[in-house]
């Protein structure tokens, strides 16, 4: 694992919906599987969440379909600040982010800050961590960088 | 392999760009590995490619990054009618489509255009074809079907 993202693994496409029961069943249907349970995130202030900066307490609902290594994510934003919510906002239904698996999420944080790709949001999972960033400008896309086991909080 | 996708391996997650060369560039970098060729697909009519049911003579450059079982494909539409253009022309750039491969193109094409979602695009690959299928009202994305070995070009 270099400062890039040498050797990540890509962990999920995601997408945000509407009405996340809804568009289970449509997946389920298409990829003939289950329709997945449906969960909800913690809220954003127990798990030291961040949206551009400041502490957010925007929860969404997760259903996730794995297909092999990768997974497909659906995400229902449940109101409050989030980079799901914006960008349910401002795109509509559709893709949401790209996600690696890294390891030193800090120093992938500090390399994409310094090749123009801020973080926007961040917080607390089980042991390791998720932080989101705008590629937009750089890359077309949000990207999402997920960590087994934190040793720091990331910061921007 | 059902009627559905079921079983279907997620193929490629396919980003539309202005400049291959530019975005293969950004995302080596950060993918720390090297920048992939780009290559230009095979002009429409020679490989039977339709557009919206007609003959499409439509052509990208294209680049992969092998991220494990799954590509990342990025996609420089070179004008004419193309869900490759529509997309861009659309949206900007960004994410287009998500691709599974699959057997039997011709029961998911039926399939899915019984389920609201038409195929749009069509070509031959090699041995085998690719279609893609305008998904975005029934699941907010593009989907790519593409098979190895074709029995029958896949009609709408």
């Amino acid at each position: 694992m270099s400062e890039q993202l040498g050797g990540a693994k890509l962990a999920q496409v995601a997408l945000v919906v509407r009405d996340i029961e809804e568009a289970s069943r449509r997946w389920a249907d298409l990829l003939g599987v289950p329709v997945p349970n449906v969960i909800t995130t913690a809220p954003g202030l127990e798990v030291e969440q961040t949206y551009n900066g400041a502490p957010s307490d925007a929860r969404a609902k997760l259903a996730f379909f794995q297909l092999g290594p990768v997974q497909l994510e659906l995400i229902e934003p449940m109101g409050g600040e989030s980079t799901w919510q914006e960008v349910l906002d401002r795109k509509g239904e559709g893709f949401h982010h790209i996600a690696f698996w890294v390891e030193g999420m800090q120093r992938s944080v500090d390399y994409l800050r310094e090749h123009g790709i801020p973080m926007v949001q961040r917080g607390d999972m089980g042991e390791g961590q998720y932080a989101y960033f705008d590629a937009e400008g750089r890359l077309g896309v949000t990207l999402e960088l997920l960590e087994g086991k934190r040793e720091t909080r990331a910061t921007p």
